[in-house]
């Protein structure tokens, strides 16, 4: 699963704005630093246009340069992030939910939105002895095989659904469910319980329960989860902490 | 303390990347979501050229419209922050050292990196029953009151040290350092037993011990600080475990 631009973002990237942030999109969790020429290639752009729009981009803080001279995405950048109300914004709200899930457990407690038909992690909070989860904050995963992504997907509009639905779902492990009937079940599953439940869906040594938290107008804008090792666990005993935390959320968020 | 765009932002100013950054930032911690007429006012464009920006930074995901048709951080902004070295990057392999600060105290673990003059916090973990404290994620403040900028300071270039001394020094509290002279003792303190304590100088009820970061070149790159309740605390029993975790982030960085 990599990060892509939203489609979009292609069609602006005429526009010397547009081309700044497919010079900006070429960075990646594997690619943090860059050089000139890195940056360049990965964002299909002449070497002499990188160099210009990396240097403007440097003047705004959006990108800065390290010791070696190579480019990493900047603080200020960042700085301004903070203030997204789907990232850190929600985050803030979250975190002492997260952190009492954390508390219960001593395994991972995370928070993700959806963003088109994939989900967004937008905090984990993790034990040092929590079983080895596969996602990364700020990273991007499928929806049908996540303990949020399945609630943020039977929350999700019609054509969304409809979306994930009609496209192979990828298969983690042998417990992932790739048949798009069974995915349907398993969605008004969610829906008719208010939780979800990812069993050896991802990894075949973890569980997750993820319940949805709603916006001041009632729909679902968010998940919380806990992902526990799946050796022993029970998920009927884990929903209820996952949703009273997913409620105290939805409440803070009013 | 209000979050500001480095001097170099408005140098770019007459670019259309430059002036779609004074558009971004023209959001802050009051103002996250904004009508189209207050983003131009507070970006000081005309509304045409704010318009026309605006849908261009919405179509990369930097922007997004709320259901009322206010602007607001999108995102994608926040993902590609997360790819932030010195922001989300260096807060995931600290944040296991912050959480065994936490657990010691149940109180606030932070961590943070210094801007110019200023210091920008990138994490906070807190209790419940912390004492309250000023600082948000993402946001900025003076480096001679908080303990985390004592420390940012003191192994800051000498340029720095002096443009700090040189100017006024605000004062929070009635115990907040605001002689040049005294805070150059400080600092000196600081280097010599390679930690900081902010005893009561940003609120009267806090006291923070902070120790530094270095990268793998031996330089300070951040500072990590326990904030506890001033009444009782005891900055020569804490420190040890502050020092010990900045020395373990310190290690993870290399």
């Amino acid at each position: 699963m990599v990060a892509v631009a939203p489609a979009d973002s292609r069609r602006a990237s005429r526009s010397s704005i547009g081309r700044a942030f497919t010079l900006l999109n070429a960075f990646g969790p594997d690619h943090s630093r860059l050089t000139l020429t890195e940056l360049a290639r990965r964002a299909d752009l002449p070497l002499t246009t990188a160099h210009r729009l990396a240097g403007e981009l440097v003047a705004c803080g959006a990108l800065e340069r390290d010791d070696g001279g190579r480019y990493r995405i900047g603080l200020r950048l960042w700085e301004l992030a903070s203030l997204a109300p789907r990232g850190l914004g929600l985050r803030e709200l979250a975190l002492p939910f997260l952190e009492d899930l954390y508390e219960v457990t001593r395994e991972n407690a995370q928070l993700a939105v959806r963003d088109g038909v994939e989900v967004v992690f937008v905090e984990r909070i993790t034990g040092r002895h929590a079983v080895p989860v596969r996602t990364r904050v700020g990273g991007r995963w499928a929806m049908h095989c996540t303990g949020v992504g399945l609630v943020l997907l039977a929350y999700a509009p019609t054509d969304v659904q409809e979306q994930v639905l009609g496209q192979p779902l990828e298969r983690y492990t042998e417990r992932t469910v790739t048949a798009a009937d069974e995915l349907r079940r398993t969605l008004a599953s969610v829906r008719q319980r208010g939780y979800a439940v990812s069993d050896r869906q991802v990894t075949m040594d973890s569980l997750s329960v993820a319940a949805p938290i709603r916006g001041a107008d009632g729909t679902v804008v968010a998940a919380i989860s806990l992902v526990v090792h799946s050796d022993g666990a029970q998920p009927v005993a884990l929903a209820p902490a996952v949703q009273a935390a997913a409620r105290g959320v939805s409440r803070a968020l009013r």
